[in-house]
Formats: C-alpha cells, sequence, structure tokens
C-alpha cells in the first residue's frame, strides 16, 4: 500500500503561483544564496502553532532567519549526552556554525502545549504523565515553572492568568536554559550574541517584550 | 549584567508595520483564531534553514500549518523512552490532538545538516563525531541513509550529487520513521492522514514531489 | 469610521499566482470571453457550504457554467410577483437569456440549512421560526419536504438518516419547482434544456445521481 | 415522460478525475470537514456569470469560503418581512452561524445583469420593466446606483464607461446594503467582520480594490 502521495493540490497551486510571482522577481536573490550560503541575521525559537505567524508578523524574508520551531517554544538546559537533541542541535548549528546576532524566543497566548503542562501538573491531564507521552515529556521542561508562576503570584490567578504567566515563564525559562550552553554564555559574554524574548497574543496581535534579565 | 535585551529595531519597525496592516485587515480572523483554537489542514516539517521560506512558498497564512522546523528535517524513529524528543512531541500534538490531514516533509538543497553528516561519515568532520556535538548526535538519524545512497548508486556520485542524493534521502528516511509511531501508522489505515515528501532547490526555486513509497 | 478595507493580503498573494499563471496561460482565452460573452453549457444550482467545491469536482474552468450558489440549494416555486427573487431571476437568466443546455441541482450530506429546517418542522429551533429570521423564511421552502420524507419512510429514520434523506429531497423540490417556470417547462418540452439532480457525500466524496423523475 | 436525467458524461468522467486525484489526495481532509463541520475565514459574494472564476482566481480550496452567487452580486437592504430573502439567507447564516471574518462582494466587467438594469432604466428594455420579469424585479436593487452614477460624472459616459461604473456601483451598493443589517453592522463595530469590494475585468484580469467606505 502506497503510504506517501503526491502534494494535495491546493499547494501546487500555491507553489506556482509563488514561483511565478515572489521567486521570479527575486530570482537573483535566490541564486545568490544558493551560491554563497545562508547568512541569517538571527536564530527565531517559536511554538509550532499554527496561529503563531511569524513570518508575517516580522515579514520574514528568504535568508534572514534560521527559526527553529517547536511545542511551546521550549529549550532544554545544556546536556551533551541527554535528550531533547534537535532543539540544542538547531541552536548550536546557528550560534557556532552561523554566528546568528541575535537569539529570539517568541512565546504566545493559548498556548496548547503550555496549557498541557499546567493540567498535567494540576492532575487534570494523566495521559500526559505517561512515560510514553511524547509531549508530557517535551512539557516536562516546563514544569520547574509552574511553581515558580506560583511563587511569584502569592494572590491566586484564574485559569487563563496562569496560563498567560507560564506562557511568559516559558519564555524566561528557554532565555535561562539558553545561557546553560557554554558557547551562548561565550557569545553573549563577547558582545557577538544578544538574546531577546517575546511573547505575543494572538486575539490583538499585540507583542510584549519581556522584562530583561541579567546575571 | 543584563543578558536580555530589548527587541532590534528592525523588528520593531515590521512588526508595526505587520500590526497596521496585515494584522489590521484580518484583526476579526486573529480573534476568531484565538477564541476558536486552531485548526490547521497539515503540519509541515521542513530545516531550520534561512533560505528556506516555507511560508512564502505556500501562502502560509495564520490558522493554516502546525509547522516543526529542525536541523535537516529529521524525523527520529519512534522510540518512546529515548531521545530527540521535541521532533516526537510536535508530530503526536499535530496527529493526535489537532488530528491534521496531511503531514509533509520538505527537503532543500545546500543544507548544511546534511552536509554536516556527509563529512561526518567520510571523516572529514572529527569535531561532529564528539560525543558533545548536538549536531553530529541529531545527524546520526540520517547515517544509515548515507549507506543506502551509495548501495542506490553503484557508479560513483561527485560531492554536489551525493548531498543532493542525501538529502532527498533524509526526506524518505522522515517518512519511513513517521510509519514507525503507531499512531501515524493508525491514521495513514484508517485515511486520515496522508504523508508526502518534498524536495525543493533553492537556486531555481524548483519544487520536487519524491516517489510514492509502499509498504 | 471606514467600514471596507482591502483586501486582506493572503488573497492578494493568491491573486497575483493565478494572474502570473491560470490566467497568463489562458489570456487568449479570458479576452475571447470578455469580447464575445459567456456561451456556458450548464446552469449548477449549489449549496454556498465552504465544503462543496464544485468548481474543483467538476473541473470548472472560466466560460463553462453559470453558477447559482444559495442556502441549501433551494428553488422556490414560480411566483412572480412573489418573494425569493434572486433564485428565479438566475434561473431565468440562464434558461430564457443564456439559453444553457442543462440545468443541474446538486445537494450534499452535512447540510446546516436542512438540518435547520428539520429542527425548525421538529420544534427545535424556536429562532428559526421568527418572521424576523432569514434562514427560517428561507428554508420554509423545503418545509413541505419534510412530511414527504416521514411518509415515504413509514419505518423511523434516526437523526442522521433523516437529515439525508431531507437533503435528497430538496434536490426533489427544487427541481419540480423548476418544472412550475413556464419557459422551463418549454424548454424541456422542446428538448433544448435537460434537468439533472445529484447529492454528494462530503466525507466520502461519492455522488449519487438521483431517480429520475417523471410527469 | 421524464424530466429529470442521469449527468451527462462529460461531467462523469470529470468527477471520476477528480475522485481519483484531488478527492483521493485529500481524502483525511474531506472526512475532517464532514465529521467537524463548516469554519470558513471569509464569505463570497459574487455574480453566476461563468466567466468569473472565482474559484480559480482566489485558489479557493474545500472548506475555505462560503460562497452565494447570483446576477450581478447584488445585496437587498434588510427588510426581514420582504423579499429577496435568499441572499439574505445566506449572509445571516455566514455571519451570525459560521461568524466569517470577511466579507467580499466581487463585481466584474461585461456584467450581463448590470448592462440589463442600465438598459432597462433608458428604456431599452420594456420586458425587463414587466412585472413578471424575475431579472427586472431583481435588478431593481441597483436602480438607484444608476442616477448615483450619473450625478457622480458630470460628462456624459459613453456605454462602455456607464456600464462600468454601474459594476462598480453594484459593489458600493451591495456593501452599504449589507451595514443595514443590523448584525452586520454589530460585527463591523466589534471588529469581527470586515467587508471589502472588488471589482475584476474578465479580458486582463485586472482586479481592482474599491475605495474604503466610511460611516
Amino acid at each position: 500500500m502506497p503510504y506517501v502521495k503526491p502534494l494535495p493540490s491546493f499547494l501546487t497551486q500555491r507553489y506556482h503561483g509563488w514561483k511565478a510571482t515572489t521567486y521570479k522577481e527575486n530570482a537573483a536573490w535566490y541564486r545568490k544564496l544558493a551560491t554563497e550560503g545562508q547568512h541569517p541575521r538571527a536564530m527565531l525559537i517559536t511554538c509550532c502553532d499554527s496561529r503563531v505567524n511569524v513570518a508575517s508578523m516580522f515579514g520574514v524574508d528568504a535568508g534572514e532567519f534560521f527559526i527553529h520551531r517547536n511545542v511551546a517554544n521550549l529549550v532544554p538546559a545544556f546536556s551533551p549526552s541527554g535528550d531533547h537533541h534537535g532543539t540544542s542541535a538547531a541552536i548550536e548549528y546557528a550560534v557556532t556554525a552561523l554566528k546568528v546576532s541575535h537569539l529570539i524566543v517568541l512565546g504566545h497566548s493559548q498556548c496548547g502545549g503550555v496549557k498541557g503542562c499546567l493540567d498535567m501538573c494540576e492532575g487534570r491531564a494523566p495521559e500526559l504523565e505517561e512515560q510514553t507521552s511524547f509531549v508530557g515529556r517535551w512539557m516536562d521542561i516546563l514544569r520547574p515553572g509552574v511553581e515558580r508562576v506560583k511563587a511569584k503570584h502569592p494572590k491566586e490567578l484564574d485559569e487563563d492568568e496562569m496560563a498567560e504567566a507560564l506562557e511568559k515563564m516559558s519564555v524566561n525559562v528557554a532565555l535561562e536554559n539558553l545561557m546553560t550552553f557554554p558557547f551562548i554564555n561565550e557569545a553573549v559574554d563577547n558582545d557577538t550574541l544578544t538574546l531577546h524574548g517575546l511573547w505575543t497574543d494572538i486575539g490583538s496581535g499585540r507583542l510584549e517584550c519581556l522584562e530583561s534579565k541579567s546575571r
């Protein structure tokens, strides 16, 4: 039984449209990118969520941003023989091989991954606690963040406030974990790399720049 | 010393442009996406490479595609207690929670990750063989692909041909590994999910649909 | 306050894609259509439902089909001074001015309008019975169909069976009402027009040709 | 005598082509649309004219657009107990039940309905003035537009210029009439709906975005 099929026609049509317009108008640029390689200015780490249209929000053009997208824009702590290699590999490649100047973590509202983490920590999602749950084990990275959010807000938050606070905490945890990578620490020290934390509200389009963090 | 800084102004400007145009013209749609959640039609797995502007190529709009991007668009085999959780978590979320109808893997020419894998296998990149190399350990997923490419092409390929063949093999390996996930196998059997493999040439903008695969 | 806004950019991009490909490849044909007018072969009456992609299903090309789409693909009976003029005007134009050879009514599964009619007749949708409900008053056209379906199926149908039977009845009622228009009756008598009734199942893509009807 | 006949074979063949290609490649998506219902992003109101191939122009795919097509893309003013229910019902369903984010009215060149209205107003088409003419009574909606076009262009327009101006006026009148529906007014006020006006030239494929309108 064949399990790989041709591209759905609605995408074929869009591709041909792109080829005849955007590509055609920029063919020289694309050719240059192919022969000279990429020199992206920044790495973006954001969520896979279909509503986070980062390419539109930042007018992303070919060659500009090295983009890693995973569930809930998480970054695990430095752990060279451990798990979660995909994200660490992307970061290593961007910082040590491409030497990007900016590393931007973008979180967002209504994040399903963050909500799953919260449900899991509150005992409302036993299926995510299973050893076999990939989403659960991935969201473990954010578990300590739940306690930190609670400690930070002595007055009890309602569910929506809690989710938003944890979404922002996931960006903070990612930034802190980035600093556990020796090559990032060094690049930040040498002023060849700056880190940035953002959170966007999908409904209103608002973009929040998260507070500066110090060592 | 502060290590997290405000958003660079070139991005602030672009964001404000987006907010005043695309967001404003589609505010109703963004609000609907926020309140009703995402219902993406497809998941796209592609490379972090800045030259792969998948959003432009497929006219990607907010809410349409759940996008995971990692180095060399790899998918590890199903291994519920093992490494590489980030990619598996994204796939699990897309297929079991969002129930996307299409899963599309898009590879590309001049892929730095694939080239690294080849160099590593040919003994030209000892640094990638270190246990501490995140990129090396991530590209291990593609190692068996190198032998398969050689077996498939008895006549020796030059370096560029070899790289292109391995880039396409990385898509094939991803598709095969996707089929090792029980929930994907089941969804494919039930005809609720179809898999697609693509490869694009950055310089010419050409898009190749990889051959159908059977079980 | 401005209440009319520019075209959303996701459509602008698609339009430019179409202009550079489909339009460009067929510019001679479009120019001919502009100067010589339309000579469509058939009129299609189908539902507004976004899932009924009649253009794709029948490979509709520019100039081929005069297409009227309304809620639940209804046709009111001939009533020259009465309501529902929009549908009657479309039919009159297609048959008397354009002299189409075929008039095709296409119904479909999971029709929200038909379901509303059923709910209304069963007393489950008092809001649709309000004089001010446009959907309710429009679906009144199908009211007699509910009794006819029940009479035809002495064994009680479950809700899904009932909905499907009424969806097909809506096509039948449309065909019968078409025959109340004198110019249609005459064209059918003269063999210059044939009528056709179809129903499609959205999930399976199945197309059913409804039984022949006689006078 | 049977007056309903089987589907003409040229359509049967096309249907089977669609079933074996587009449907088959997207079966999972169609099944999802059947079980989860439609969530279209926009409503399109356009003319029945066979030359207005809106599905091609905007790469319309299943599930994206709720499409109403009538003669000359007209919208009558809000009149809950009056005529023209079909169009109002479609609008009511799209805005109040489906909660589409965009409502787009698309007019076009060489519109037969608009030309009929002009001929009628100039006394060149007595048959359209008959009480029994469905097209005439339907085009009455655009009658006030004829005077408005003349008032706007003190210099006399030739027949073609007049027709084009009235085609664009028909879009404007539709947009104004849409604003007479309380539920549209409210949705526009709440920024949950935006209105858009377009006109396309069939021969050249040009698309014009009509000027913004304010209240």
